[in-house]
């Protein structure tokens, strides 16, 4: 219904503890994690640049001094918890696809894996949307690497998708930004009070995008 | 070529003064105007609670007093300003469109009308993505109103195609921002410099997009 599409955007659940093997909810593994988790929900809040270590101390109830002895300073704090998620997104696509297997098989399943990822993890996606651009030098630059290996893995099923005259001509890398983005885009509108069943919005994204992108 | 991909994300360039009439840069109309453009501008770039009244003076060189003869507050700053945005979108988008006409031909125009404006529009339409949760009470709900009316001239498209057997099923509205998350996520990787054609953008994804979304 029309008047679904007003749940537009509200702001992501804080991060929540992954429940442990036992269906409780697990407690952080270590004081770093518990750091970790705090610094994510405080910074996409409030904005990293309106944080301050105190705010993140007096969360974790520790003291400042104490703080510094996980972590060197505010911009070390973003850039593992910046280089954290894009690394176990980058994993995660990575052990569900066999780059060696037919690509247009492969990229479903890095779809599902990607929309999967998105929807479990909107703050540290948004965290890193929208912090991105807070670090610099060689910080910035790791995290470019990674993305860019990332990205690559879409990139080259493209590629030999076409290769073998299964998908669609046009550059390889404008084909996977316009993949990610319908699948990245989840992190603003997908709301478990409105779409209970992710896989509703698996079977609309997957029908779209790969009739979307093969050769007809 | 892959390592294209590495150009993720840099910031979006700042805001420019639309060319005039001469095709010179024309100036912006209003004391006013040349405010909203200089918060757009520092609100994006250091984020808006880190970002003072007094920085937004002293980049057009008022004193903080005078900038209050222009608007109330810092969020009535952040409002008028995301308001604005959202406002000219809708606008722009509903100027392309007939909603009476054939939905398929229309949509194909809503969504290069959709493309043209992220590309045109990436500094305000990151700060409305970044900071649209710093607003609250009636003026988020204000902004939901604009972006619930943009959205669903999508949507009634949508529904209209699909009655008409033209479209596949699914839910419009997830379908809406299927199309919408591939459009908008180039607010993000859209960069002059690599991908000088924006017909090529949109030839791609109008082609994955309109193959993707009719009924066979």
């Amino acid at each position: 219904m029309a008047q679904k599409s007003q749940n537009y955007k509200t702001t992501p659940k804080p991060l929540r503890p992954r429940k442990g093997r036992n269906g409780k909810q697990a407690k952080p593994a270590t004081r770093l994690e518990e750091v970790l988790q705090s610094a994510a929900n405080i910074f996409f809040a409030k904005g990293f640049h309106a944080t301050s270590i105190e705010d993140v101390a007096r969360d974790v109830g520790m003291l400042k001094g104490s703080l510094y002895y996980y972590i060197k300073s505010k911009d070390d704090l973003l850039f593992r918890l910046l280089l954290a998620g894009i690394e176990d997104g980058d994993a995660f696509i990575a052990q569900q696809i066999d780059p060696e297997g037919d690509p247009v098989e492969q990229l479903e399943r890095a779809i599902r894996a990607q929309i999967d990822y998105i929807i479990q993890n909107r703050v540290p996606f948004g965290l890193f949307l929208h912090e991105f651009d807070s670090l610099s030098g060689k910080r910035q630059h790791k995290l470019i690497s990674v993305m860019s290996r990332y990205n690559s893995r879409f990139v080259e099923l493209v590629r030999r998708g076409q290769g073998q005259g299964k998908l669609m001509e046009g550059e390889p890398w404008i084909v996977v930004n316009g993949i990610l983005g319908m699948c990245n885009w989840l992190y603003r509108w997908y709301d478990t009070d409105n779409v209970s069943d992710p896989e509703q919005v698996k079977q609309i994204f997957l029908r779209m995008l790969l009739q979307g992108i093969r050769k007809v």
